[in-house]
């Protein structure tokens, strides 16, 4: 079963890993440095905004595809910065939802266009064709992915 | 500076992302189904697979490129179970070389020759020549990255 297709999708594996690795090691850094914020924290927000009326706490979680982390304790830390807020869900006296607040929307509207700068620049190597042929590829390979595991 | 190539970009990013987490979640499942173990201590286990001599401790964090997890106790559990030993370093008293011994060798040979089948399954949407390109294309952002933080 194992042969020279085999080790280049293994060797294909290792070095999507080491990619991912390290672009996000270069995205924490850029955050770090031009907006004095972490990962997981943009990724939260990122997750907020994504949602037009907000989130509770068990969708968000499963949303982050970055970074687990402590989600309570970022949340925490955002609603005392006053970029999210939680309100309260009608009908469910015990969830309620968290959202991006309008400063947090603005907040996040800054790094969002940054973020998409860097990533196009590291990503540049890929051009508009090869992009939409991998996107494609990617696809056909969660697909499978899901369907096996269902 | 954003646009549709730097949108579409960020959606290849997003998508790297989610394909690589669902490959990891597959790996996870059938390590724990088929060779009742984990991730991470398949990484540690794999890293000492590819040193001639054993690996310091430190040298051993360094290497591991998908969990760093406890990489101290996960050994620790190697070193227990007959799989990994810890030698002795010459001229160096505080520190120690981990390697595998024999069991650990054969049992992660086993382990590594499946590992690769899953890969050849999930990676099998790129031809050969796709993955000759693809391989290309992330070494050069891998370099260009490596250069820009240097």
């Amino acid at each position: 079963m194992t042969g020279t297709a085999s080790k280049n999708h293994l060797r294909l594996w290792l070095r999507m890993l080491r990619t991912t690795r390290n672009i996000e090691n270069i995205l924490r850094e850029q955050l770090r440095s031009g907006f004095d914020t972490t990962l997981p924290r943009f990724d939260v927000m990122a997750a907020l905004d994504r949602s037009d009326k907000g989130l509770r706490m068990s969708h968000l979680s499963r949303e982050l595809m970055v970074s687990n982390g402590n989600v309570t304790g970022i949340v925490d830390r955002l609603v005392k910065d006053g970029l999210v807020e939680r309100i309260a869900i009608e009908g469910d006296r015990r969830a309620t939802l968290v959202r991006l607040t309008g400063q947090g929307e603005i907040d996040f509207g800054k790094m969002a266009s940054r973020h998409e700068i860097w990533i196009d620049q590291i990503l540049g190597v890929f051009s508009s064709d090869e992009t939409d042929h991998l996107l494609e590829k990617l696809d056909k390979i969660n697909q499978e992915q899901t369907e096996d595991l269902s």
